[in-house]
C-alpha cells in the first residue's frame, strides 16, 4: 500500500491527512492560515502539518510517496511554484522547496477545484470513470476537468476556469472583470443574490418570512421557504437551476465527460436541486442520436475532497513520472 | 518516411490525398458525394477513392500506414462505425468494415473539427505546440480540441461541441434547439445575418449599396464595405468580432490552450478581422498576474485541412497504438 499527503491550503485554515492509494482518508489535522503571514512562515507550516499528520498515522517518512498540495490560483507544478493564489499572499511561492525543507519528499502542486476533481474521480462520483469535469458551487464556481484519469489545466495550468465563461453575454458583473460569467449566475452567492431579489419583490411570501425570522439569506434559504410551499421558492429554484442546467450544458458540449460531477454546499440539498437540475440539463447538450450521453451526478466526498484531491493528484503526478523534486 | 490517406467525407464531395508524417500533402483528388445514395456505395466509393490516390503516388499498400477518415457527426472509432453524421445518410455504418473490404488497411475516423485542429496542429498555426484548440467558422461553428497532441473528443467522441455553449442566455435560436449558442453568434451565418440587418437598417450605407449591387450578401460583405469607408459595416464588424471575442475568450477560460486557432472562410480577411479580434479576445479570460497566455493565430492548413488532418489523425491513432482492424 502507498500513501501519500495531501495538504488543502485555504484562506482560513490549512488542513492535512495521509491518503492511501485508494482514495481512503486514514487521518487530518488542520491549523489556522494566518493569511496575513509572511508567505514563508506559511509554507513552513504547511510542511509542520505534513510532518504532525505522518506520526499521527503511525508512519515515516519512507512510508510517504509524495505530498500533494491544492491551493487557490495558479500553480506552476514543473517549477514547484505557486504563481498566484487570488486573495493569498503567494507570488511565485517556492512551494516545492521550502516545504522540502522541512520534509524531503517529492512535492507537487495544483488547483483546489482541480483536486476537487481528482477526489471525485479517484473515490467519488466519478470513480471508475476515465472522463470526468466536477463543477463546485461555492462563492465562485470552480471548474475541474479530468481527461484519461488525469488533470487537464491547459499548457499553463491556469484552466479550466469554467466558472468565466460568459453565459449571458453583458450580464450581471463578475468578480473577474467580464460581464455574465456563469460563475455569476450559478455560484452560492449568484443564488443568494437571487433569493433576495425575490424575496424584496414578493414581501409576503414564505421566503420573505424566513429571511426576516433567521435574520440572513444563505444557499439554503429558498430550499427551506420552498418545503413549506412558497411560489417565490419555487421561483428562485427554477430560475437558478435553470442558469445552472444552462451552465452544465455547456460544460458537456465543451467536455463530453462520462460524468459531471456537481458539488459545492448548496448539493446538500439533494433530490430537489438534483431532480429538476438533471431534468433541465439533459434536454440541452447536442447529442447525436445514438451517442451516449454524459451521466450527472452530486458530489460524494464533501468536506474531506479538498485533502484526499491534492493527495490523489500527488499520486496522479507520481504515476506519471514527473518529478516532485525539481525546484 | 511513413505515409497516411486521409480521406475528407462531405456533403458535396469526398476528397482525398497522401500525408506523409510531417503533414506534407503529396497528391489529392475527389469525387461528388451523391449524398442521396445508399451509405454503403459513397463508402465502397471512398475506398477505391483511396486506391486511386495511392497509386497516383507512385505507392503501393504497403506503403500506407493507416487511412484516416474525417467526417460531419459522432464516430465510434473503436468500432469503426460512424454513428451518425448530421445531415448526410450515415446511421451506424460500418465506415471500416466496408473501407476494408475494399482496400485492406488500418482504418480510423473521427469528427471533421478534430481532424481539422489535428492538421493546425501537426503543420499549421499550433505546430509544435502540445494543447490547441481550432475553432472552424463556417455555416456552423466546429471547435477541435487537442490536448497532449492528441485530439480529445471526450468519452463518446461525440465533443468538443463548443459551437453549442450557450454565450446569450435566451438569445438566437440555434439549429440545435438551444437558444444563444456561439454559433449562433460567430459562424458565418450569424455574420451574413447581422449584416443583413444592418442594411436594413441604414438603406443609404455603403454596406447596403454593396447588397445591392451584388445581388447576394456573404461572410466578405460587411469588410468590403469596410474598405470603403462605412460606418455601418465598421458596426457589423464591431458587433460580430466583440460576440466572436467572447466565445474565444470563453474557449480559452474552458481548455487553456498554448494556441487558440480561428480558421474558416471569413479568415481569409486577415488582419481586418485578426487585430480588432486579438485585442478584445485577450483583455477578456481569466489569467493571474505571472500567468503564461494563450496566442490567437488564423488557420494555415486551408482547404486541405480537411485531407490532412484525417491523415494526421490516422497517423496519431497509429501512434497511440489503436487498433484499426477490430470491426
Amino acid at each position: 500500500m502507498a500513501y501519500y499527503v495531501g495538504i488543502d491550503l485555504g484562506g482560513t485554515n490549512i488542513k492535512a491527512g495521509i491518503v492511501d492509494d485508494q482514495g481512503q482518508l486514514l487521518n487530518k489535522d488542520s491549523i489556522k492560515t494566518n493569511a496575513q503571514r509572511p508567505m514563508e512562515e506559511i509554507i513552513h507550516d504547511m510542511g509542520s502539518l505534513a510532518v504532525k499528520v505522518i506520526e499521527a498515522a503511525g508512519l515515516k517518512k519512507e512510508d510517504i510517496s509524495a505530498i500533494g498540495i491544492g491551493s487557490p490560483g495558479t500553480p506552476d507544478n514543473k517549477a514547484g511554484v505557486l504563481v498566484y493564489a487570488g486573495n493569498l499572499p503567494f507570488k511565485m511561492a517556492p512551494m516545492r522547496k521550502l516545504i522540502r525543507e522541512v520534509i524531503d519528499l517529492p512535492v507537487f502542486i495544483d488547483n483546489d477545484a482541480n483536486c476537487a476533481a481528482m477526489a471525485e474521480a479517484v473515490a467519488g462520483a466519478a470513480k471508475g470513470v476515465k472522463d470526468s469535469v466536477t463543477i463546485t458551487l461555492g462563492t465562485g464556481v470552480g471548474a475541474g476537468v479530468i481527461v484519461n484519469g488525469v488533470i487537464y489545466s491547459g499548457f499553463n495550468q491556469a484552466g479550466s476556469e469554467f466558472g468565466h465563461t460568459v453565459l449571458v453575454s453583458g450580464g450581471e458583473q463578475c468578480t473577474c472583470g467580464r460581464k455574465g460569467c456563469f460563475e455569476a449566475y450559478a455560484s452560492a452567492s449568484a443564488l443568494i443574490r437571487m433569493t433576495k431579489e425575490a424575496a424584496e419583490a414578493a414581501p409576503d411570501s414564505k421566503l420573505a418570512q424566513v429571511i426576516k425570522e433567521e435574520g440572513k439569506v444563505n444557499g439554503m434559504t429558498a430550499f427551506k421557504a420552498q418545503r413549506m410551499g412558497d411560489a417565490a421558492a419555487d421561483g428562485v429554484i427554477d430560475k437558478y437551476t435553470d442558469y445552472l442546467a444552462d451552465g452544465l450544458a455547456n460544460a458537456i458540449n465543451a467536455f463530453m465527460p462520462e460524468v459531471l460531477v456537481v458539488g459545492g454546499g448548496v448539493c446538500n440539498e439533494g433530490d430537489p436541486l438534483l431532480i429538476p437540475l438533471q431534468e433541465k440539463t439533459m434536454s440541452r447538450p447536442f447529442f447525436g442520436p445514438g451517442v451516449r450521453k454524459t451521466r450527472i451526478a452530486l458530489a460524494q466526498m464533501g468536506n474531506d475532497a479538498g485533502i484526499v484531491g491534492a493527495a490523489m493528484m500527488g499520486m496522479s503526478c507520481v504515476n506519471e513520472k514527473l518529478d516532485g523534486t525539481a525546484c
